[in-house]
């Protein structure tokens, strides 16, 4: 019988889940918060996903339910779950990424290394951190943050007044800011039987809190530090029982230590080269993760890989007029869009390089990019 | 605005088609013969291609329609054209993929290299041919075979009487024996304004008239005979107006020649390789060369790459079961399946893999193809 997974939410990363799907063979369905959205070719159902009755209806009919976003609320997995319904990542898996304060305190009983942080109720709790920490730190919204949203430095505890007044009654993250050399990310497969496979590790450069490009594998990474991220990853796969794709965004220190910065339980930004520069591309991987299918090979298929996002412009900027023009100047880049009105901003598409070096790579993918500027 | 593509018939070229349409924002439709062919995620209607008012219907909302294969009538496609649809190929060029008599007096008319050959009317013409070529030759018949149906090797006249009466009144092919050493192929992509992008030549094995293995590049072939073939091809797909994906079959001589065997005009069974191994997939190719958007690099993205075809068992057999073993067998292996029911004989998938050597590749791919015998 052909398997059937049912994807929550249509945005790109849904989106960039039929291509494989189609290749394998497995059939996809995608219950989208509005009609037409960027996954919509296998859009099956419009809803709202908060809303037990709708999930359970678009459950009913496939073999495994799986996520765009982590934004599912645990009461509606967890019916589903106490249902018979397969669904990967589970609820408590899940919690750890919806929830930054439960993560912290969960990474911290499994001993992995991760920042300095606190969980504070209070102004006063807050600038006792600060005190503690050279007078600057990062204050997250436990929920609800992404892309830079929710996550701010302070070097005042009145910084933060908004957040303690929103999540009155809970407690805040603050963190130690870390000085670190860069970003990097590590992603890992894994089944709800066990079987895990970790990604190569790759770089991360972020602006305005966005993830803008990628180096895959991270360049000039020792061996040590390789072995050490897969050891993270998949000991927090493991720890967490994340089933699925898992990304473990990390900080490389100046005194290189590897430190947890956030969690993803779904493709991610981070793995996006995947498409062109790995034999399984971390969409089919999590497929297969989540259809406890056997993983496939996260080896590179190129010496480097460089992924580059495109942001939307100005209002009314189309980047299929746009296409053309990069796909005429750089004929080895792959563009990916992701079918969406551009917004400044607004992540719109990527474009994937492979070559020999990672120089190559960057100025093929960048040159391609360019033209979305 | 978003470009919207048309492709009549629902099959496995159709429905590979998909996975680049999403990835390049795209909009694919599929004109299927039935509903829920292999193409069925992209199905937007589902008629007889010979109609048309059911083509002409589906093309209203297209920007370009093209094929999955070349059986639309003449009448057809010409009507559309009158009435200023862009189709891609057109009907002019479609002819020569449609009557291979005619592809035969084009190419001669062009001066490229093909078996010797004739159209003849009669037993008595025929019997003619056989004396001439050694008493044993190949007869075809001139419209509506594939994949080694309309091809006979006879040795006596009277073993085509079937198809002189079928063909009353017009003539059928018949064309020398080659003394053959290996097939080739050689693929095209051309722009309506008139760009070409030749792919790098590969060696096909058939069994029973069907195509089996594909090794890109052909191993072993010397980089005259790799220019020889890129030529033959571009000359083709210029001197017939071939728009789109041209795969030319080609005959390697015992010395070193190589013809024409015959063509297609759409992606092509000897192209699949390029899902997993080129920069650009012949699919993608298709897609950029019907829309006259600029065509991507056709390099390869490994030393060496093989393709074996999935071929249906008995009845009953469902491939999907067998898909967790070949992947667990072979995590390298690339499984594409078509959602075919499977028949005896049927293709309803195939494997790529990629390695530094083309042993390397064949055994991983025949690996992972021998869990679907």
């Amino acid at each position: 019988m052909t398997k059937r997974v049912g994807v929550i939410g249509g945005g790109q990363l849904a989106r960039m889940m039929i291509a494989p799907a189609v290749e394998m063979g497995v059939e996809i369905r995608v219950l989208a918060e509005q009609p037409g959205m960027s996954a919509r070719l296998a859009e099956s159902a419009v809803g709202d996903y908060r809303d037990l009755e709708t999930v359970r209806a678009f459950a009913r009919d496939v073999d495994v339910v799986t996520f765009d976003h982590e934004h599912v609320p645990q009461e509606v997995l967890r019916a589903l779950v106490d249902e018979g319904v397969a669904v990967h990542p589970g609820p408590h898996a899940l919690q750890f990424a919806q929830d930054k304060l439960v993560m912290r305190r969960r990474l911290a009983e499994l001993g992995v290394p991760q920042p300095d942080w606190a969980g504070v109720a209070s102004r006063a709790e807050l600038q006792a951190f600060l005190d503690d920490h050279g007078g600057r730190a990062v204050v997250k919204t436990p929920r609800g943050g992404y892309d830079g949203k929710g996550v701010r430095v302070v070097a005042d505890a009145a910084e933060a007044d908004d957040w303690f007044a929103a999540f009155a009654g809970e407690r805040i993250l603050v963190e130690e800011l870390v000085d670190f050399r860069r970003e990097l990310a590590q992603q890992v497969a894994r089944r709800p039987s066990g079987e895990m496979r970790p990604y190569p590790v790759v770089e991360t450069v972020q602006k305005d809190g966005v993830c803008a490009e990628v180096f895959a594998p991270a360049p000039g990474i020792g061996e040590r530090a390789v072995e050490v991220a897969a050891e993270i990853g998949t000991q927090i796969a493991a720890g967490l029982n994340v089933t699925g794709m898992l990304a473990v965004e990390l900080f490389e220190t100046a005194d290189e230590r590897l430190l947890v910065n956030e969690l993803a339980m779904r493709p991610h930004n981070s793995g996006h080269w995947t498409q062109d520069g790995a034999v399984t591309s971390q969409f089919e991987q999590h497929l297969r993760a989540v259809l406890d299918l056997p993983l496939g090979s996260p080896d590179p298929r190129a010496d480097a890989v460089c992924m580059i996002n495109i942001l939307g412009g100005p209002a009314g900027q189309d980047i299929d007029e746009r296409f053309a023009d990069a796909m005429a100047d750089q004929p080895e880049a792959k563009v990916h869009t992701y079918g969406k009105a551009s917004r400044p901003g607004r992540k719109v598409g990527h474009v994937n390089a492979t070559a020999d070096s990672i120089e190559e790579a960057a100025y093929i993918a960048r040159a391609a990019a360019a033209f979305f500027a």
